[in-house]
C-alpha cells in the first residue's frame, strides 16, 4: 500500500484495465470463454458508466481476451461513450420493445457461441439469464475481485470519507432537542452536496447519494425503522447518528450514538459496553484474522456482559463502490482479512425502553492492522454535547 | 372509472386485497400454488412496504390461499410492519451471512413443498431463484396486474401529476440564459420536496425521488446524456425539460420543448411536426387499439415529414408505482389499450446541430380516450418565453 492520500479524479485507463486482468485471472481459474455483467454496480466498476436498470437493458459481455463489448439501447449509447473510460466495443439494439428480430435478445444471441462456458452474476435476473446463450456458470467473480481494493480506489475512499465527516460535523452541530429529522437531514446533506461539487464538479449524480439522520432516543433502539421526517429530537440519549454516502460511486458511512446534554444513567453500562467491544473488534481487525471470528468475539463479549439478547446485527460490512457489500464481518462468513479491504466496524446494542447504542466507521484494513477513515467523536466525555 | 380526484392517503387494506385477489385470479389460471415476488416494485405494490435491494433478501411468499408471508432479516422486521398496510405473516432470518443452518435460505426452503408450482418473476436474480423449492415457472403476474389502474392509484397518479406540475411551473421561470443546471435542479427539485412535505407528511423516502432538469440547446438532441451540473442554459432553443418524479411510490413525469428569447429559424419545422406527430398520438390512444399501431402511425408521419431518421425511441412507456413500466406504445408490443392504463405519449424528433423535440404528459386512458394527467404550456407561442 502506498501513501494514502484522497483522490477526486476519475479512474484511469490503466486502472480500469487492472481491474479487467484480475478478473480475467479468475476467468482462466474456472475456464470461462465470457463472462456476462448485468449487476449496474459491477458495470460501474469495470467501465466507470452507471446506469439504472430499467426495461432497456445493458449488458456488458466480456471475452476472455480482446475488447468487452457492450449491449446498449441506441437511445443511450452516447450516454455510456460519455462516461465509460475503458476500451470498449458497442452492440447498440433499436428500442424496447421492439419489431420481431430487432429486440435486444436477438443481437445478445449472436455475440456468444452455443458452446462457450459462460459465467454469470447470481443478481442476473433469470429472464436475462434465460436468453443468455452459452453453458451458465453462477459466479460472482466481479465481487470477488472489488474484495481488495487498489491504491486509486483507497484514495476515492478517503475522499468519500471526508465528505461524510463533514456532513456528521454538521450534523452534531445543528442536532438538539426538539429539532426535526427534516431539518438535520437538510443541513448535513446540503454540507456533503456543496462539498461534493467543489471537489468533484463532474461528479456522476447516478452514483451518488447522502444521508445524513438521526435516531432519537424514542427510535434509536430500532435501527432500521426509518425515521419520519417530523420526528423530533430530545433531550437525553441515545440519540444515534447515520450520516453516509455513495460519492461519485464510493460508498463510505460514519455513525455516532450522542446525547444531548447529558446521558441518563441507565445508558451508561449498554454505551461502556458498546465501547469496549468496539475497541475488541479494532483490536482483532488484523490481516489473516477470518471475519467470523471477529464477530464471534464480540458477541461474546457482549453477551458476557449481560447484553447478549440485544445483538441484532453482525459487526461489520464491506464498503467500496456500494456502502453495503462483502467482506462480511459476520458469523457464517469465514474468509480471512487481507490488507487494502474497506469494511464497517459497528458492533451495536439495543435495548428497547433505553435505545440503541451503535458507532460506525469506515476503516481500512492495512498492512499490519486497520485505520479508521472516518473521523467524529468517540468517547463518552465528547458525545455528550453541552446545550 | 369513478370521478376523478387526487389522493394523498396511503393504500387501505381493502385496497391492498383487491391487488392480491387480482393476482391469485392469474395465479390460479397459471395453476400456481405459490408465487415468490423479490422485485421491492412488486413487493410495495402488494404490502405497501418498499426496501433497498441488498445482500440481506426480503422474499414475500404467496400461497394461492391465506395470508402472504414476507421473509425479512431480523434487523428489517420492524420496519416491515411500520410500512406494510395487508396482513402479513413474517419469518425472520439471524442475519446475513449466518451461522450453517441459519440462513435465509435455510429458512426459506421450508416455506414451500418441493412437489409445488411456483411462479416466479423475470426479474428474479438466478441466486435467488436457485435456492426457490419447487416447480419454478417464469411469469410476469404481478406486472399484468399493475396494467390497470384502480381508482386509488388514479388518485395517487394525479396527486403526483400536480407535484412535477408544480416543478415544471418553478422551471420555466427559473430558467433562463446563463442559469446552470445545478440551480434550474434546486429551484424545481425543491419546490416539489415542500409539496410533498405539505400534503404527504408520512411520505416514504425511499419510494420518493424528485427530478427537475433542463438539456439546453448543445445537447438536447442527446436526450439519455446526463447533463452536468455546470452546464449552461442558452438562448433560443431547443430546451427541453424533464420533470419527473416517483411521490410517495407513484411516477410520473411531465417534458417540455422551449425556447428562451426566440425560436431559432430552423427549429421550427420539426418543433411542428413533433406537435403534429403527438396530436396524431393523442387521436389514436383510445381503448382498444393496438399499442404498436400508435407507434407506428406516428414513425410514418415523422417519416413523411422528413424525420425519419431522427426518430431515436418509442412513443410512450407506461407509469405505475415506477416512472418506466410497461404497457409500452412501441413497435413489438401487440397489446390493446384499455381503460386505467397511465401512459407517457412523447413523440421525439432530434437532430443533431439543431437540437431535440419532445413533449411528454402522463396520461390516463379512460372509458372512451384518454386524459392529460399533466398541464405545462404546449404550442409554439407559449413555449417561447419573453426575455
Amino acid at each position: 500500500m502506498s501513501k494514502l492520500k484522497s483522490i477526486t479524479t476519475p479512474p484511469s485507463q490503466e486502472e480500469l484495465s487492472n481491474r479487467l486482468e484480475k478478473l480475467r485471472i479468475l476467468m482462466a481459474q474456472q475456464n470461462l470463454d465470457y463472462y456476462i455483467s448485468f449487476d449496474p454496480v459491477n458495470i460501474y466498476y469495470l467501465t466507470n458508466f452507471a446506469n439504472y436498470v430499467h426495461e432497456r437493458p445493458f449488458i456488458l459481455v466480456i471475452p476472455n481476451a480482446g475488447i468487452p463489448k457492450m449491449m446498449v439501447p441506441l437511445l443511450e449509447k452516447v450516454h455510456v461513450e460519455t462516461r465509460a473510460r475503458c476500451e470498449l466495443d458497442y452492440m447498440s439494439y433499436y428500442e424496447f420493445p421492439a419489431p420481431e428480430g430487432k429486440n435486444w435478445y436477438d443481437y445478445y444471441s449472436t455475440l456468444i457461441e452455443d458452446d462457450a462456458r459462460v459465467g454469470i452474476e447470481s443478481a442476473m435476473p433469470i429472464g436475462i439469464a434465460e436468453k443468455t446463450p452459452g453453458k451458465k456458470i453462477v459466479t460472482d467473480i466481479i465481487e470477488e475481485v472489488r474484495l481488495i481494493k487498489s491504491d486509486y480506489e483507497i484514495g476515492r475512499t478517503i475522499h468519500a470519507c471526508r465528505v461524510v465527516n463533514k456532513g456528521h460535523k454538521v450534523l452534531l452541530k445543528v442536532c438538539r432537542p426538539g429539532v426535526l429529522e427534516f431539518a438535520i437531514y437538510q443541513e448535513t446533506t446540503g454540507a456533503m452536496i456543496k462539498k461534493i461539487i467543489a471537489d468533484l464538479p463532474n461528479a456522476n449524480m447516478i452514483v451518488t447519494r447522502v444521508v445524513g439522520a438521526v435516531w432519537p432516543p424514542k427510535i434509536s433502539h430500532d435501527p432500521h425503522k426509518v425515521p419520519t421526517i417530523f420526528q423530533e429530537m430530545e433531550d437525553g440519549g441515545p440519540h444515534v447518528s447515520i450520516v453516509s454516502g455513495q460519492i461519485d460511486g464510493y460508498g463510505v458511512e460514519v455513525e455516532r450514538t450522542f446525547f444531548l446534554g447529558f446521558i441518563p444513567e441507565k445508558a451508561k453500562s449498554p454505551f461502556e459496553v458498546m465501547l469496549e467491544a468496539r475497541a475488541l473488534a479494532y483490536e482483532l481487525a488484523k490481516p489473516g484474522i477470518i471475519m467470523s471470528e471477529i464477530d464471534k468475539a464480540v458477541r461474546k463479549l457482549i453477551t458476557n456482559r449481560g447484553y447478549g439478547d440485544y445483538i441484532i446485527h453482525r459487526t461489520g460490512h464491506g464498503l467500496g463502490i456500494t456502502g453495503h457489500e462483502a467482506p462480511y464481518i459476520a458469523e457464517g462468513y469465514d474468509r480471512k482479512l487481507e490488507p487494502g479491504m474497506v469494511v464497517s466496524i459497528e458492533p451495536g446494542i439495543y435495548i428497547p425502553g433505553i435505545g440503541g447504542f451503535r458507532h460506525s466507521d469506515s476503516v481500512l484494513i492495512t498492512d499490519d492492522g486497520n485505520m479508521k477513515l472516518t473521523r467524529a467523536p468517540e468517547e463518552l466525555d465528547d458525545v455528550i454535547i453541552s446545550l
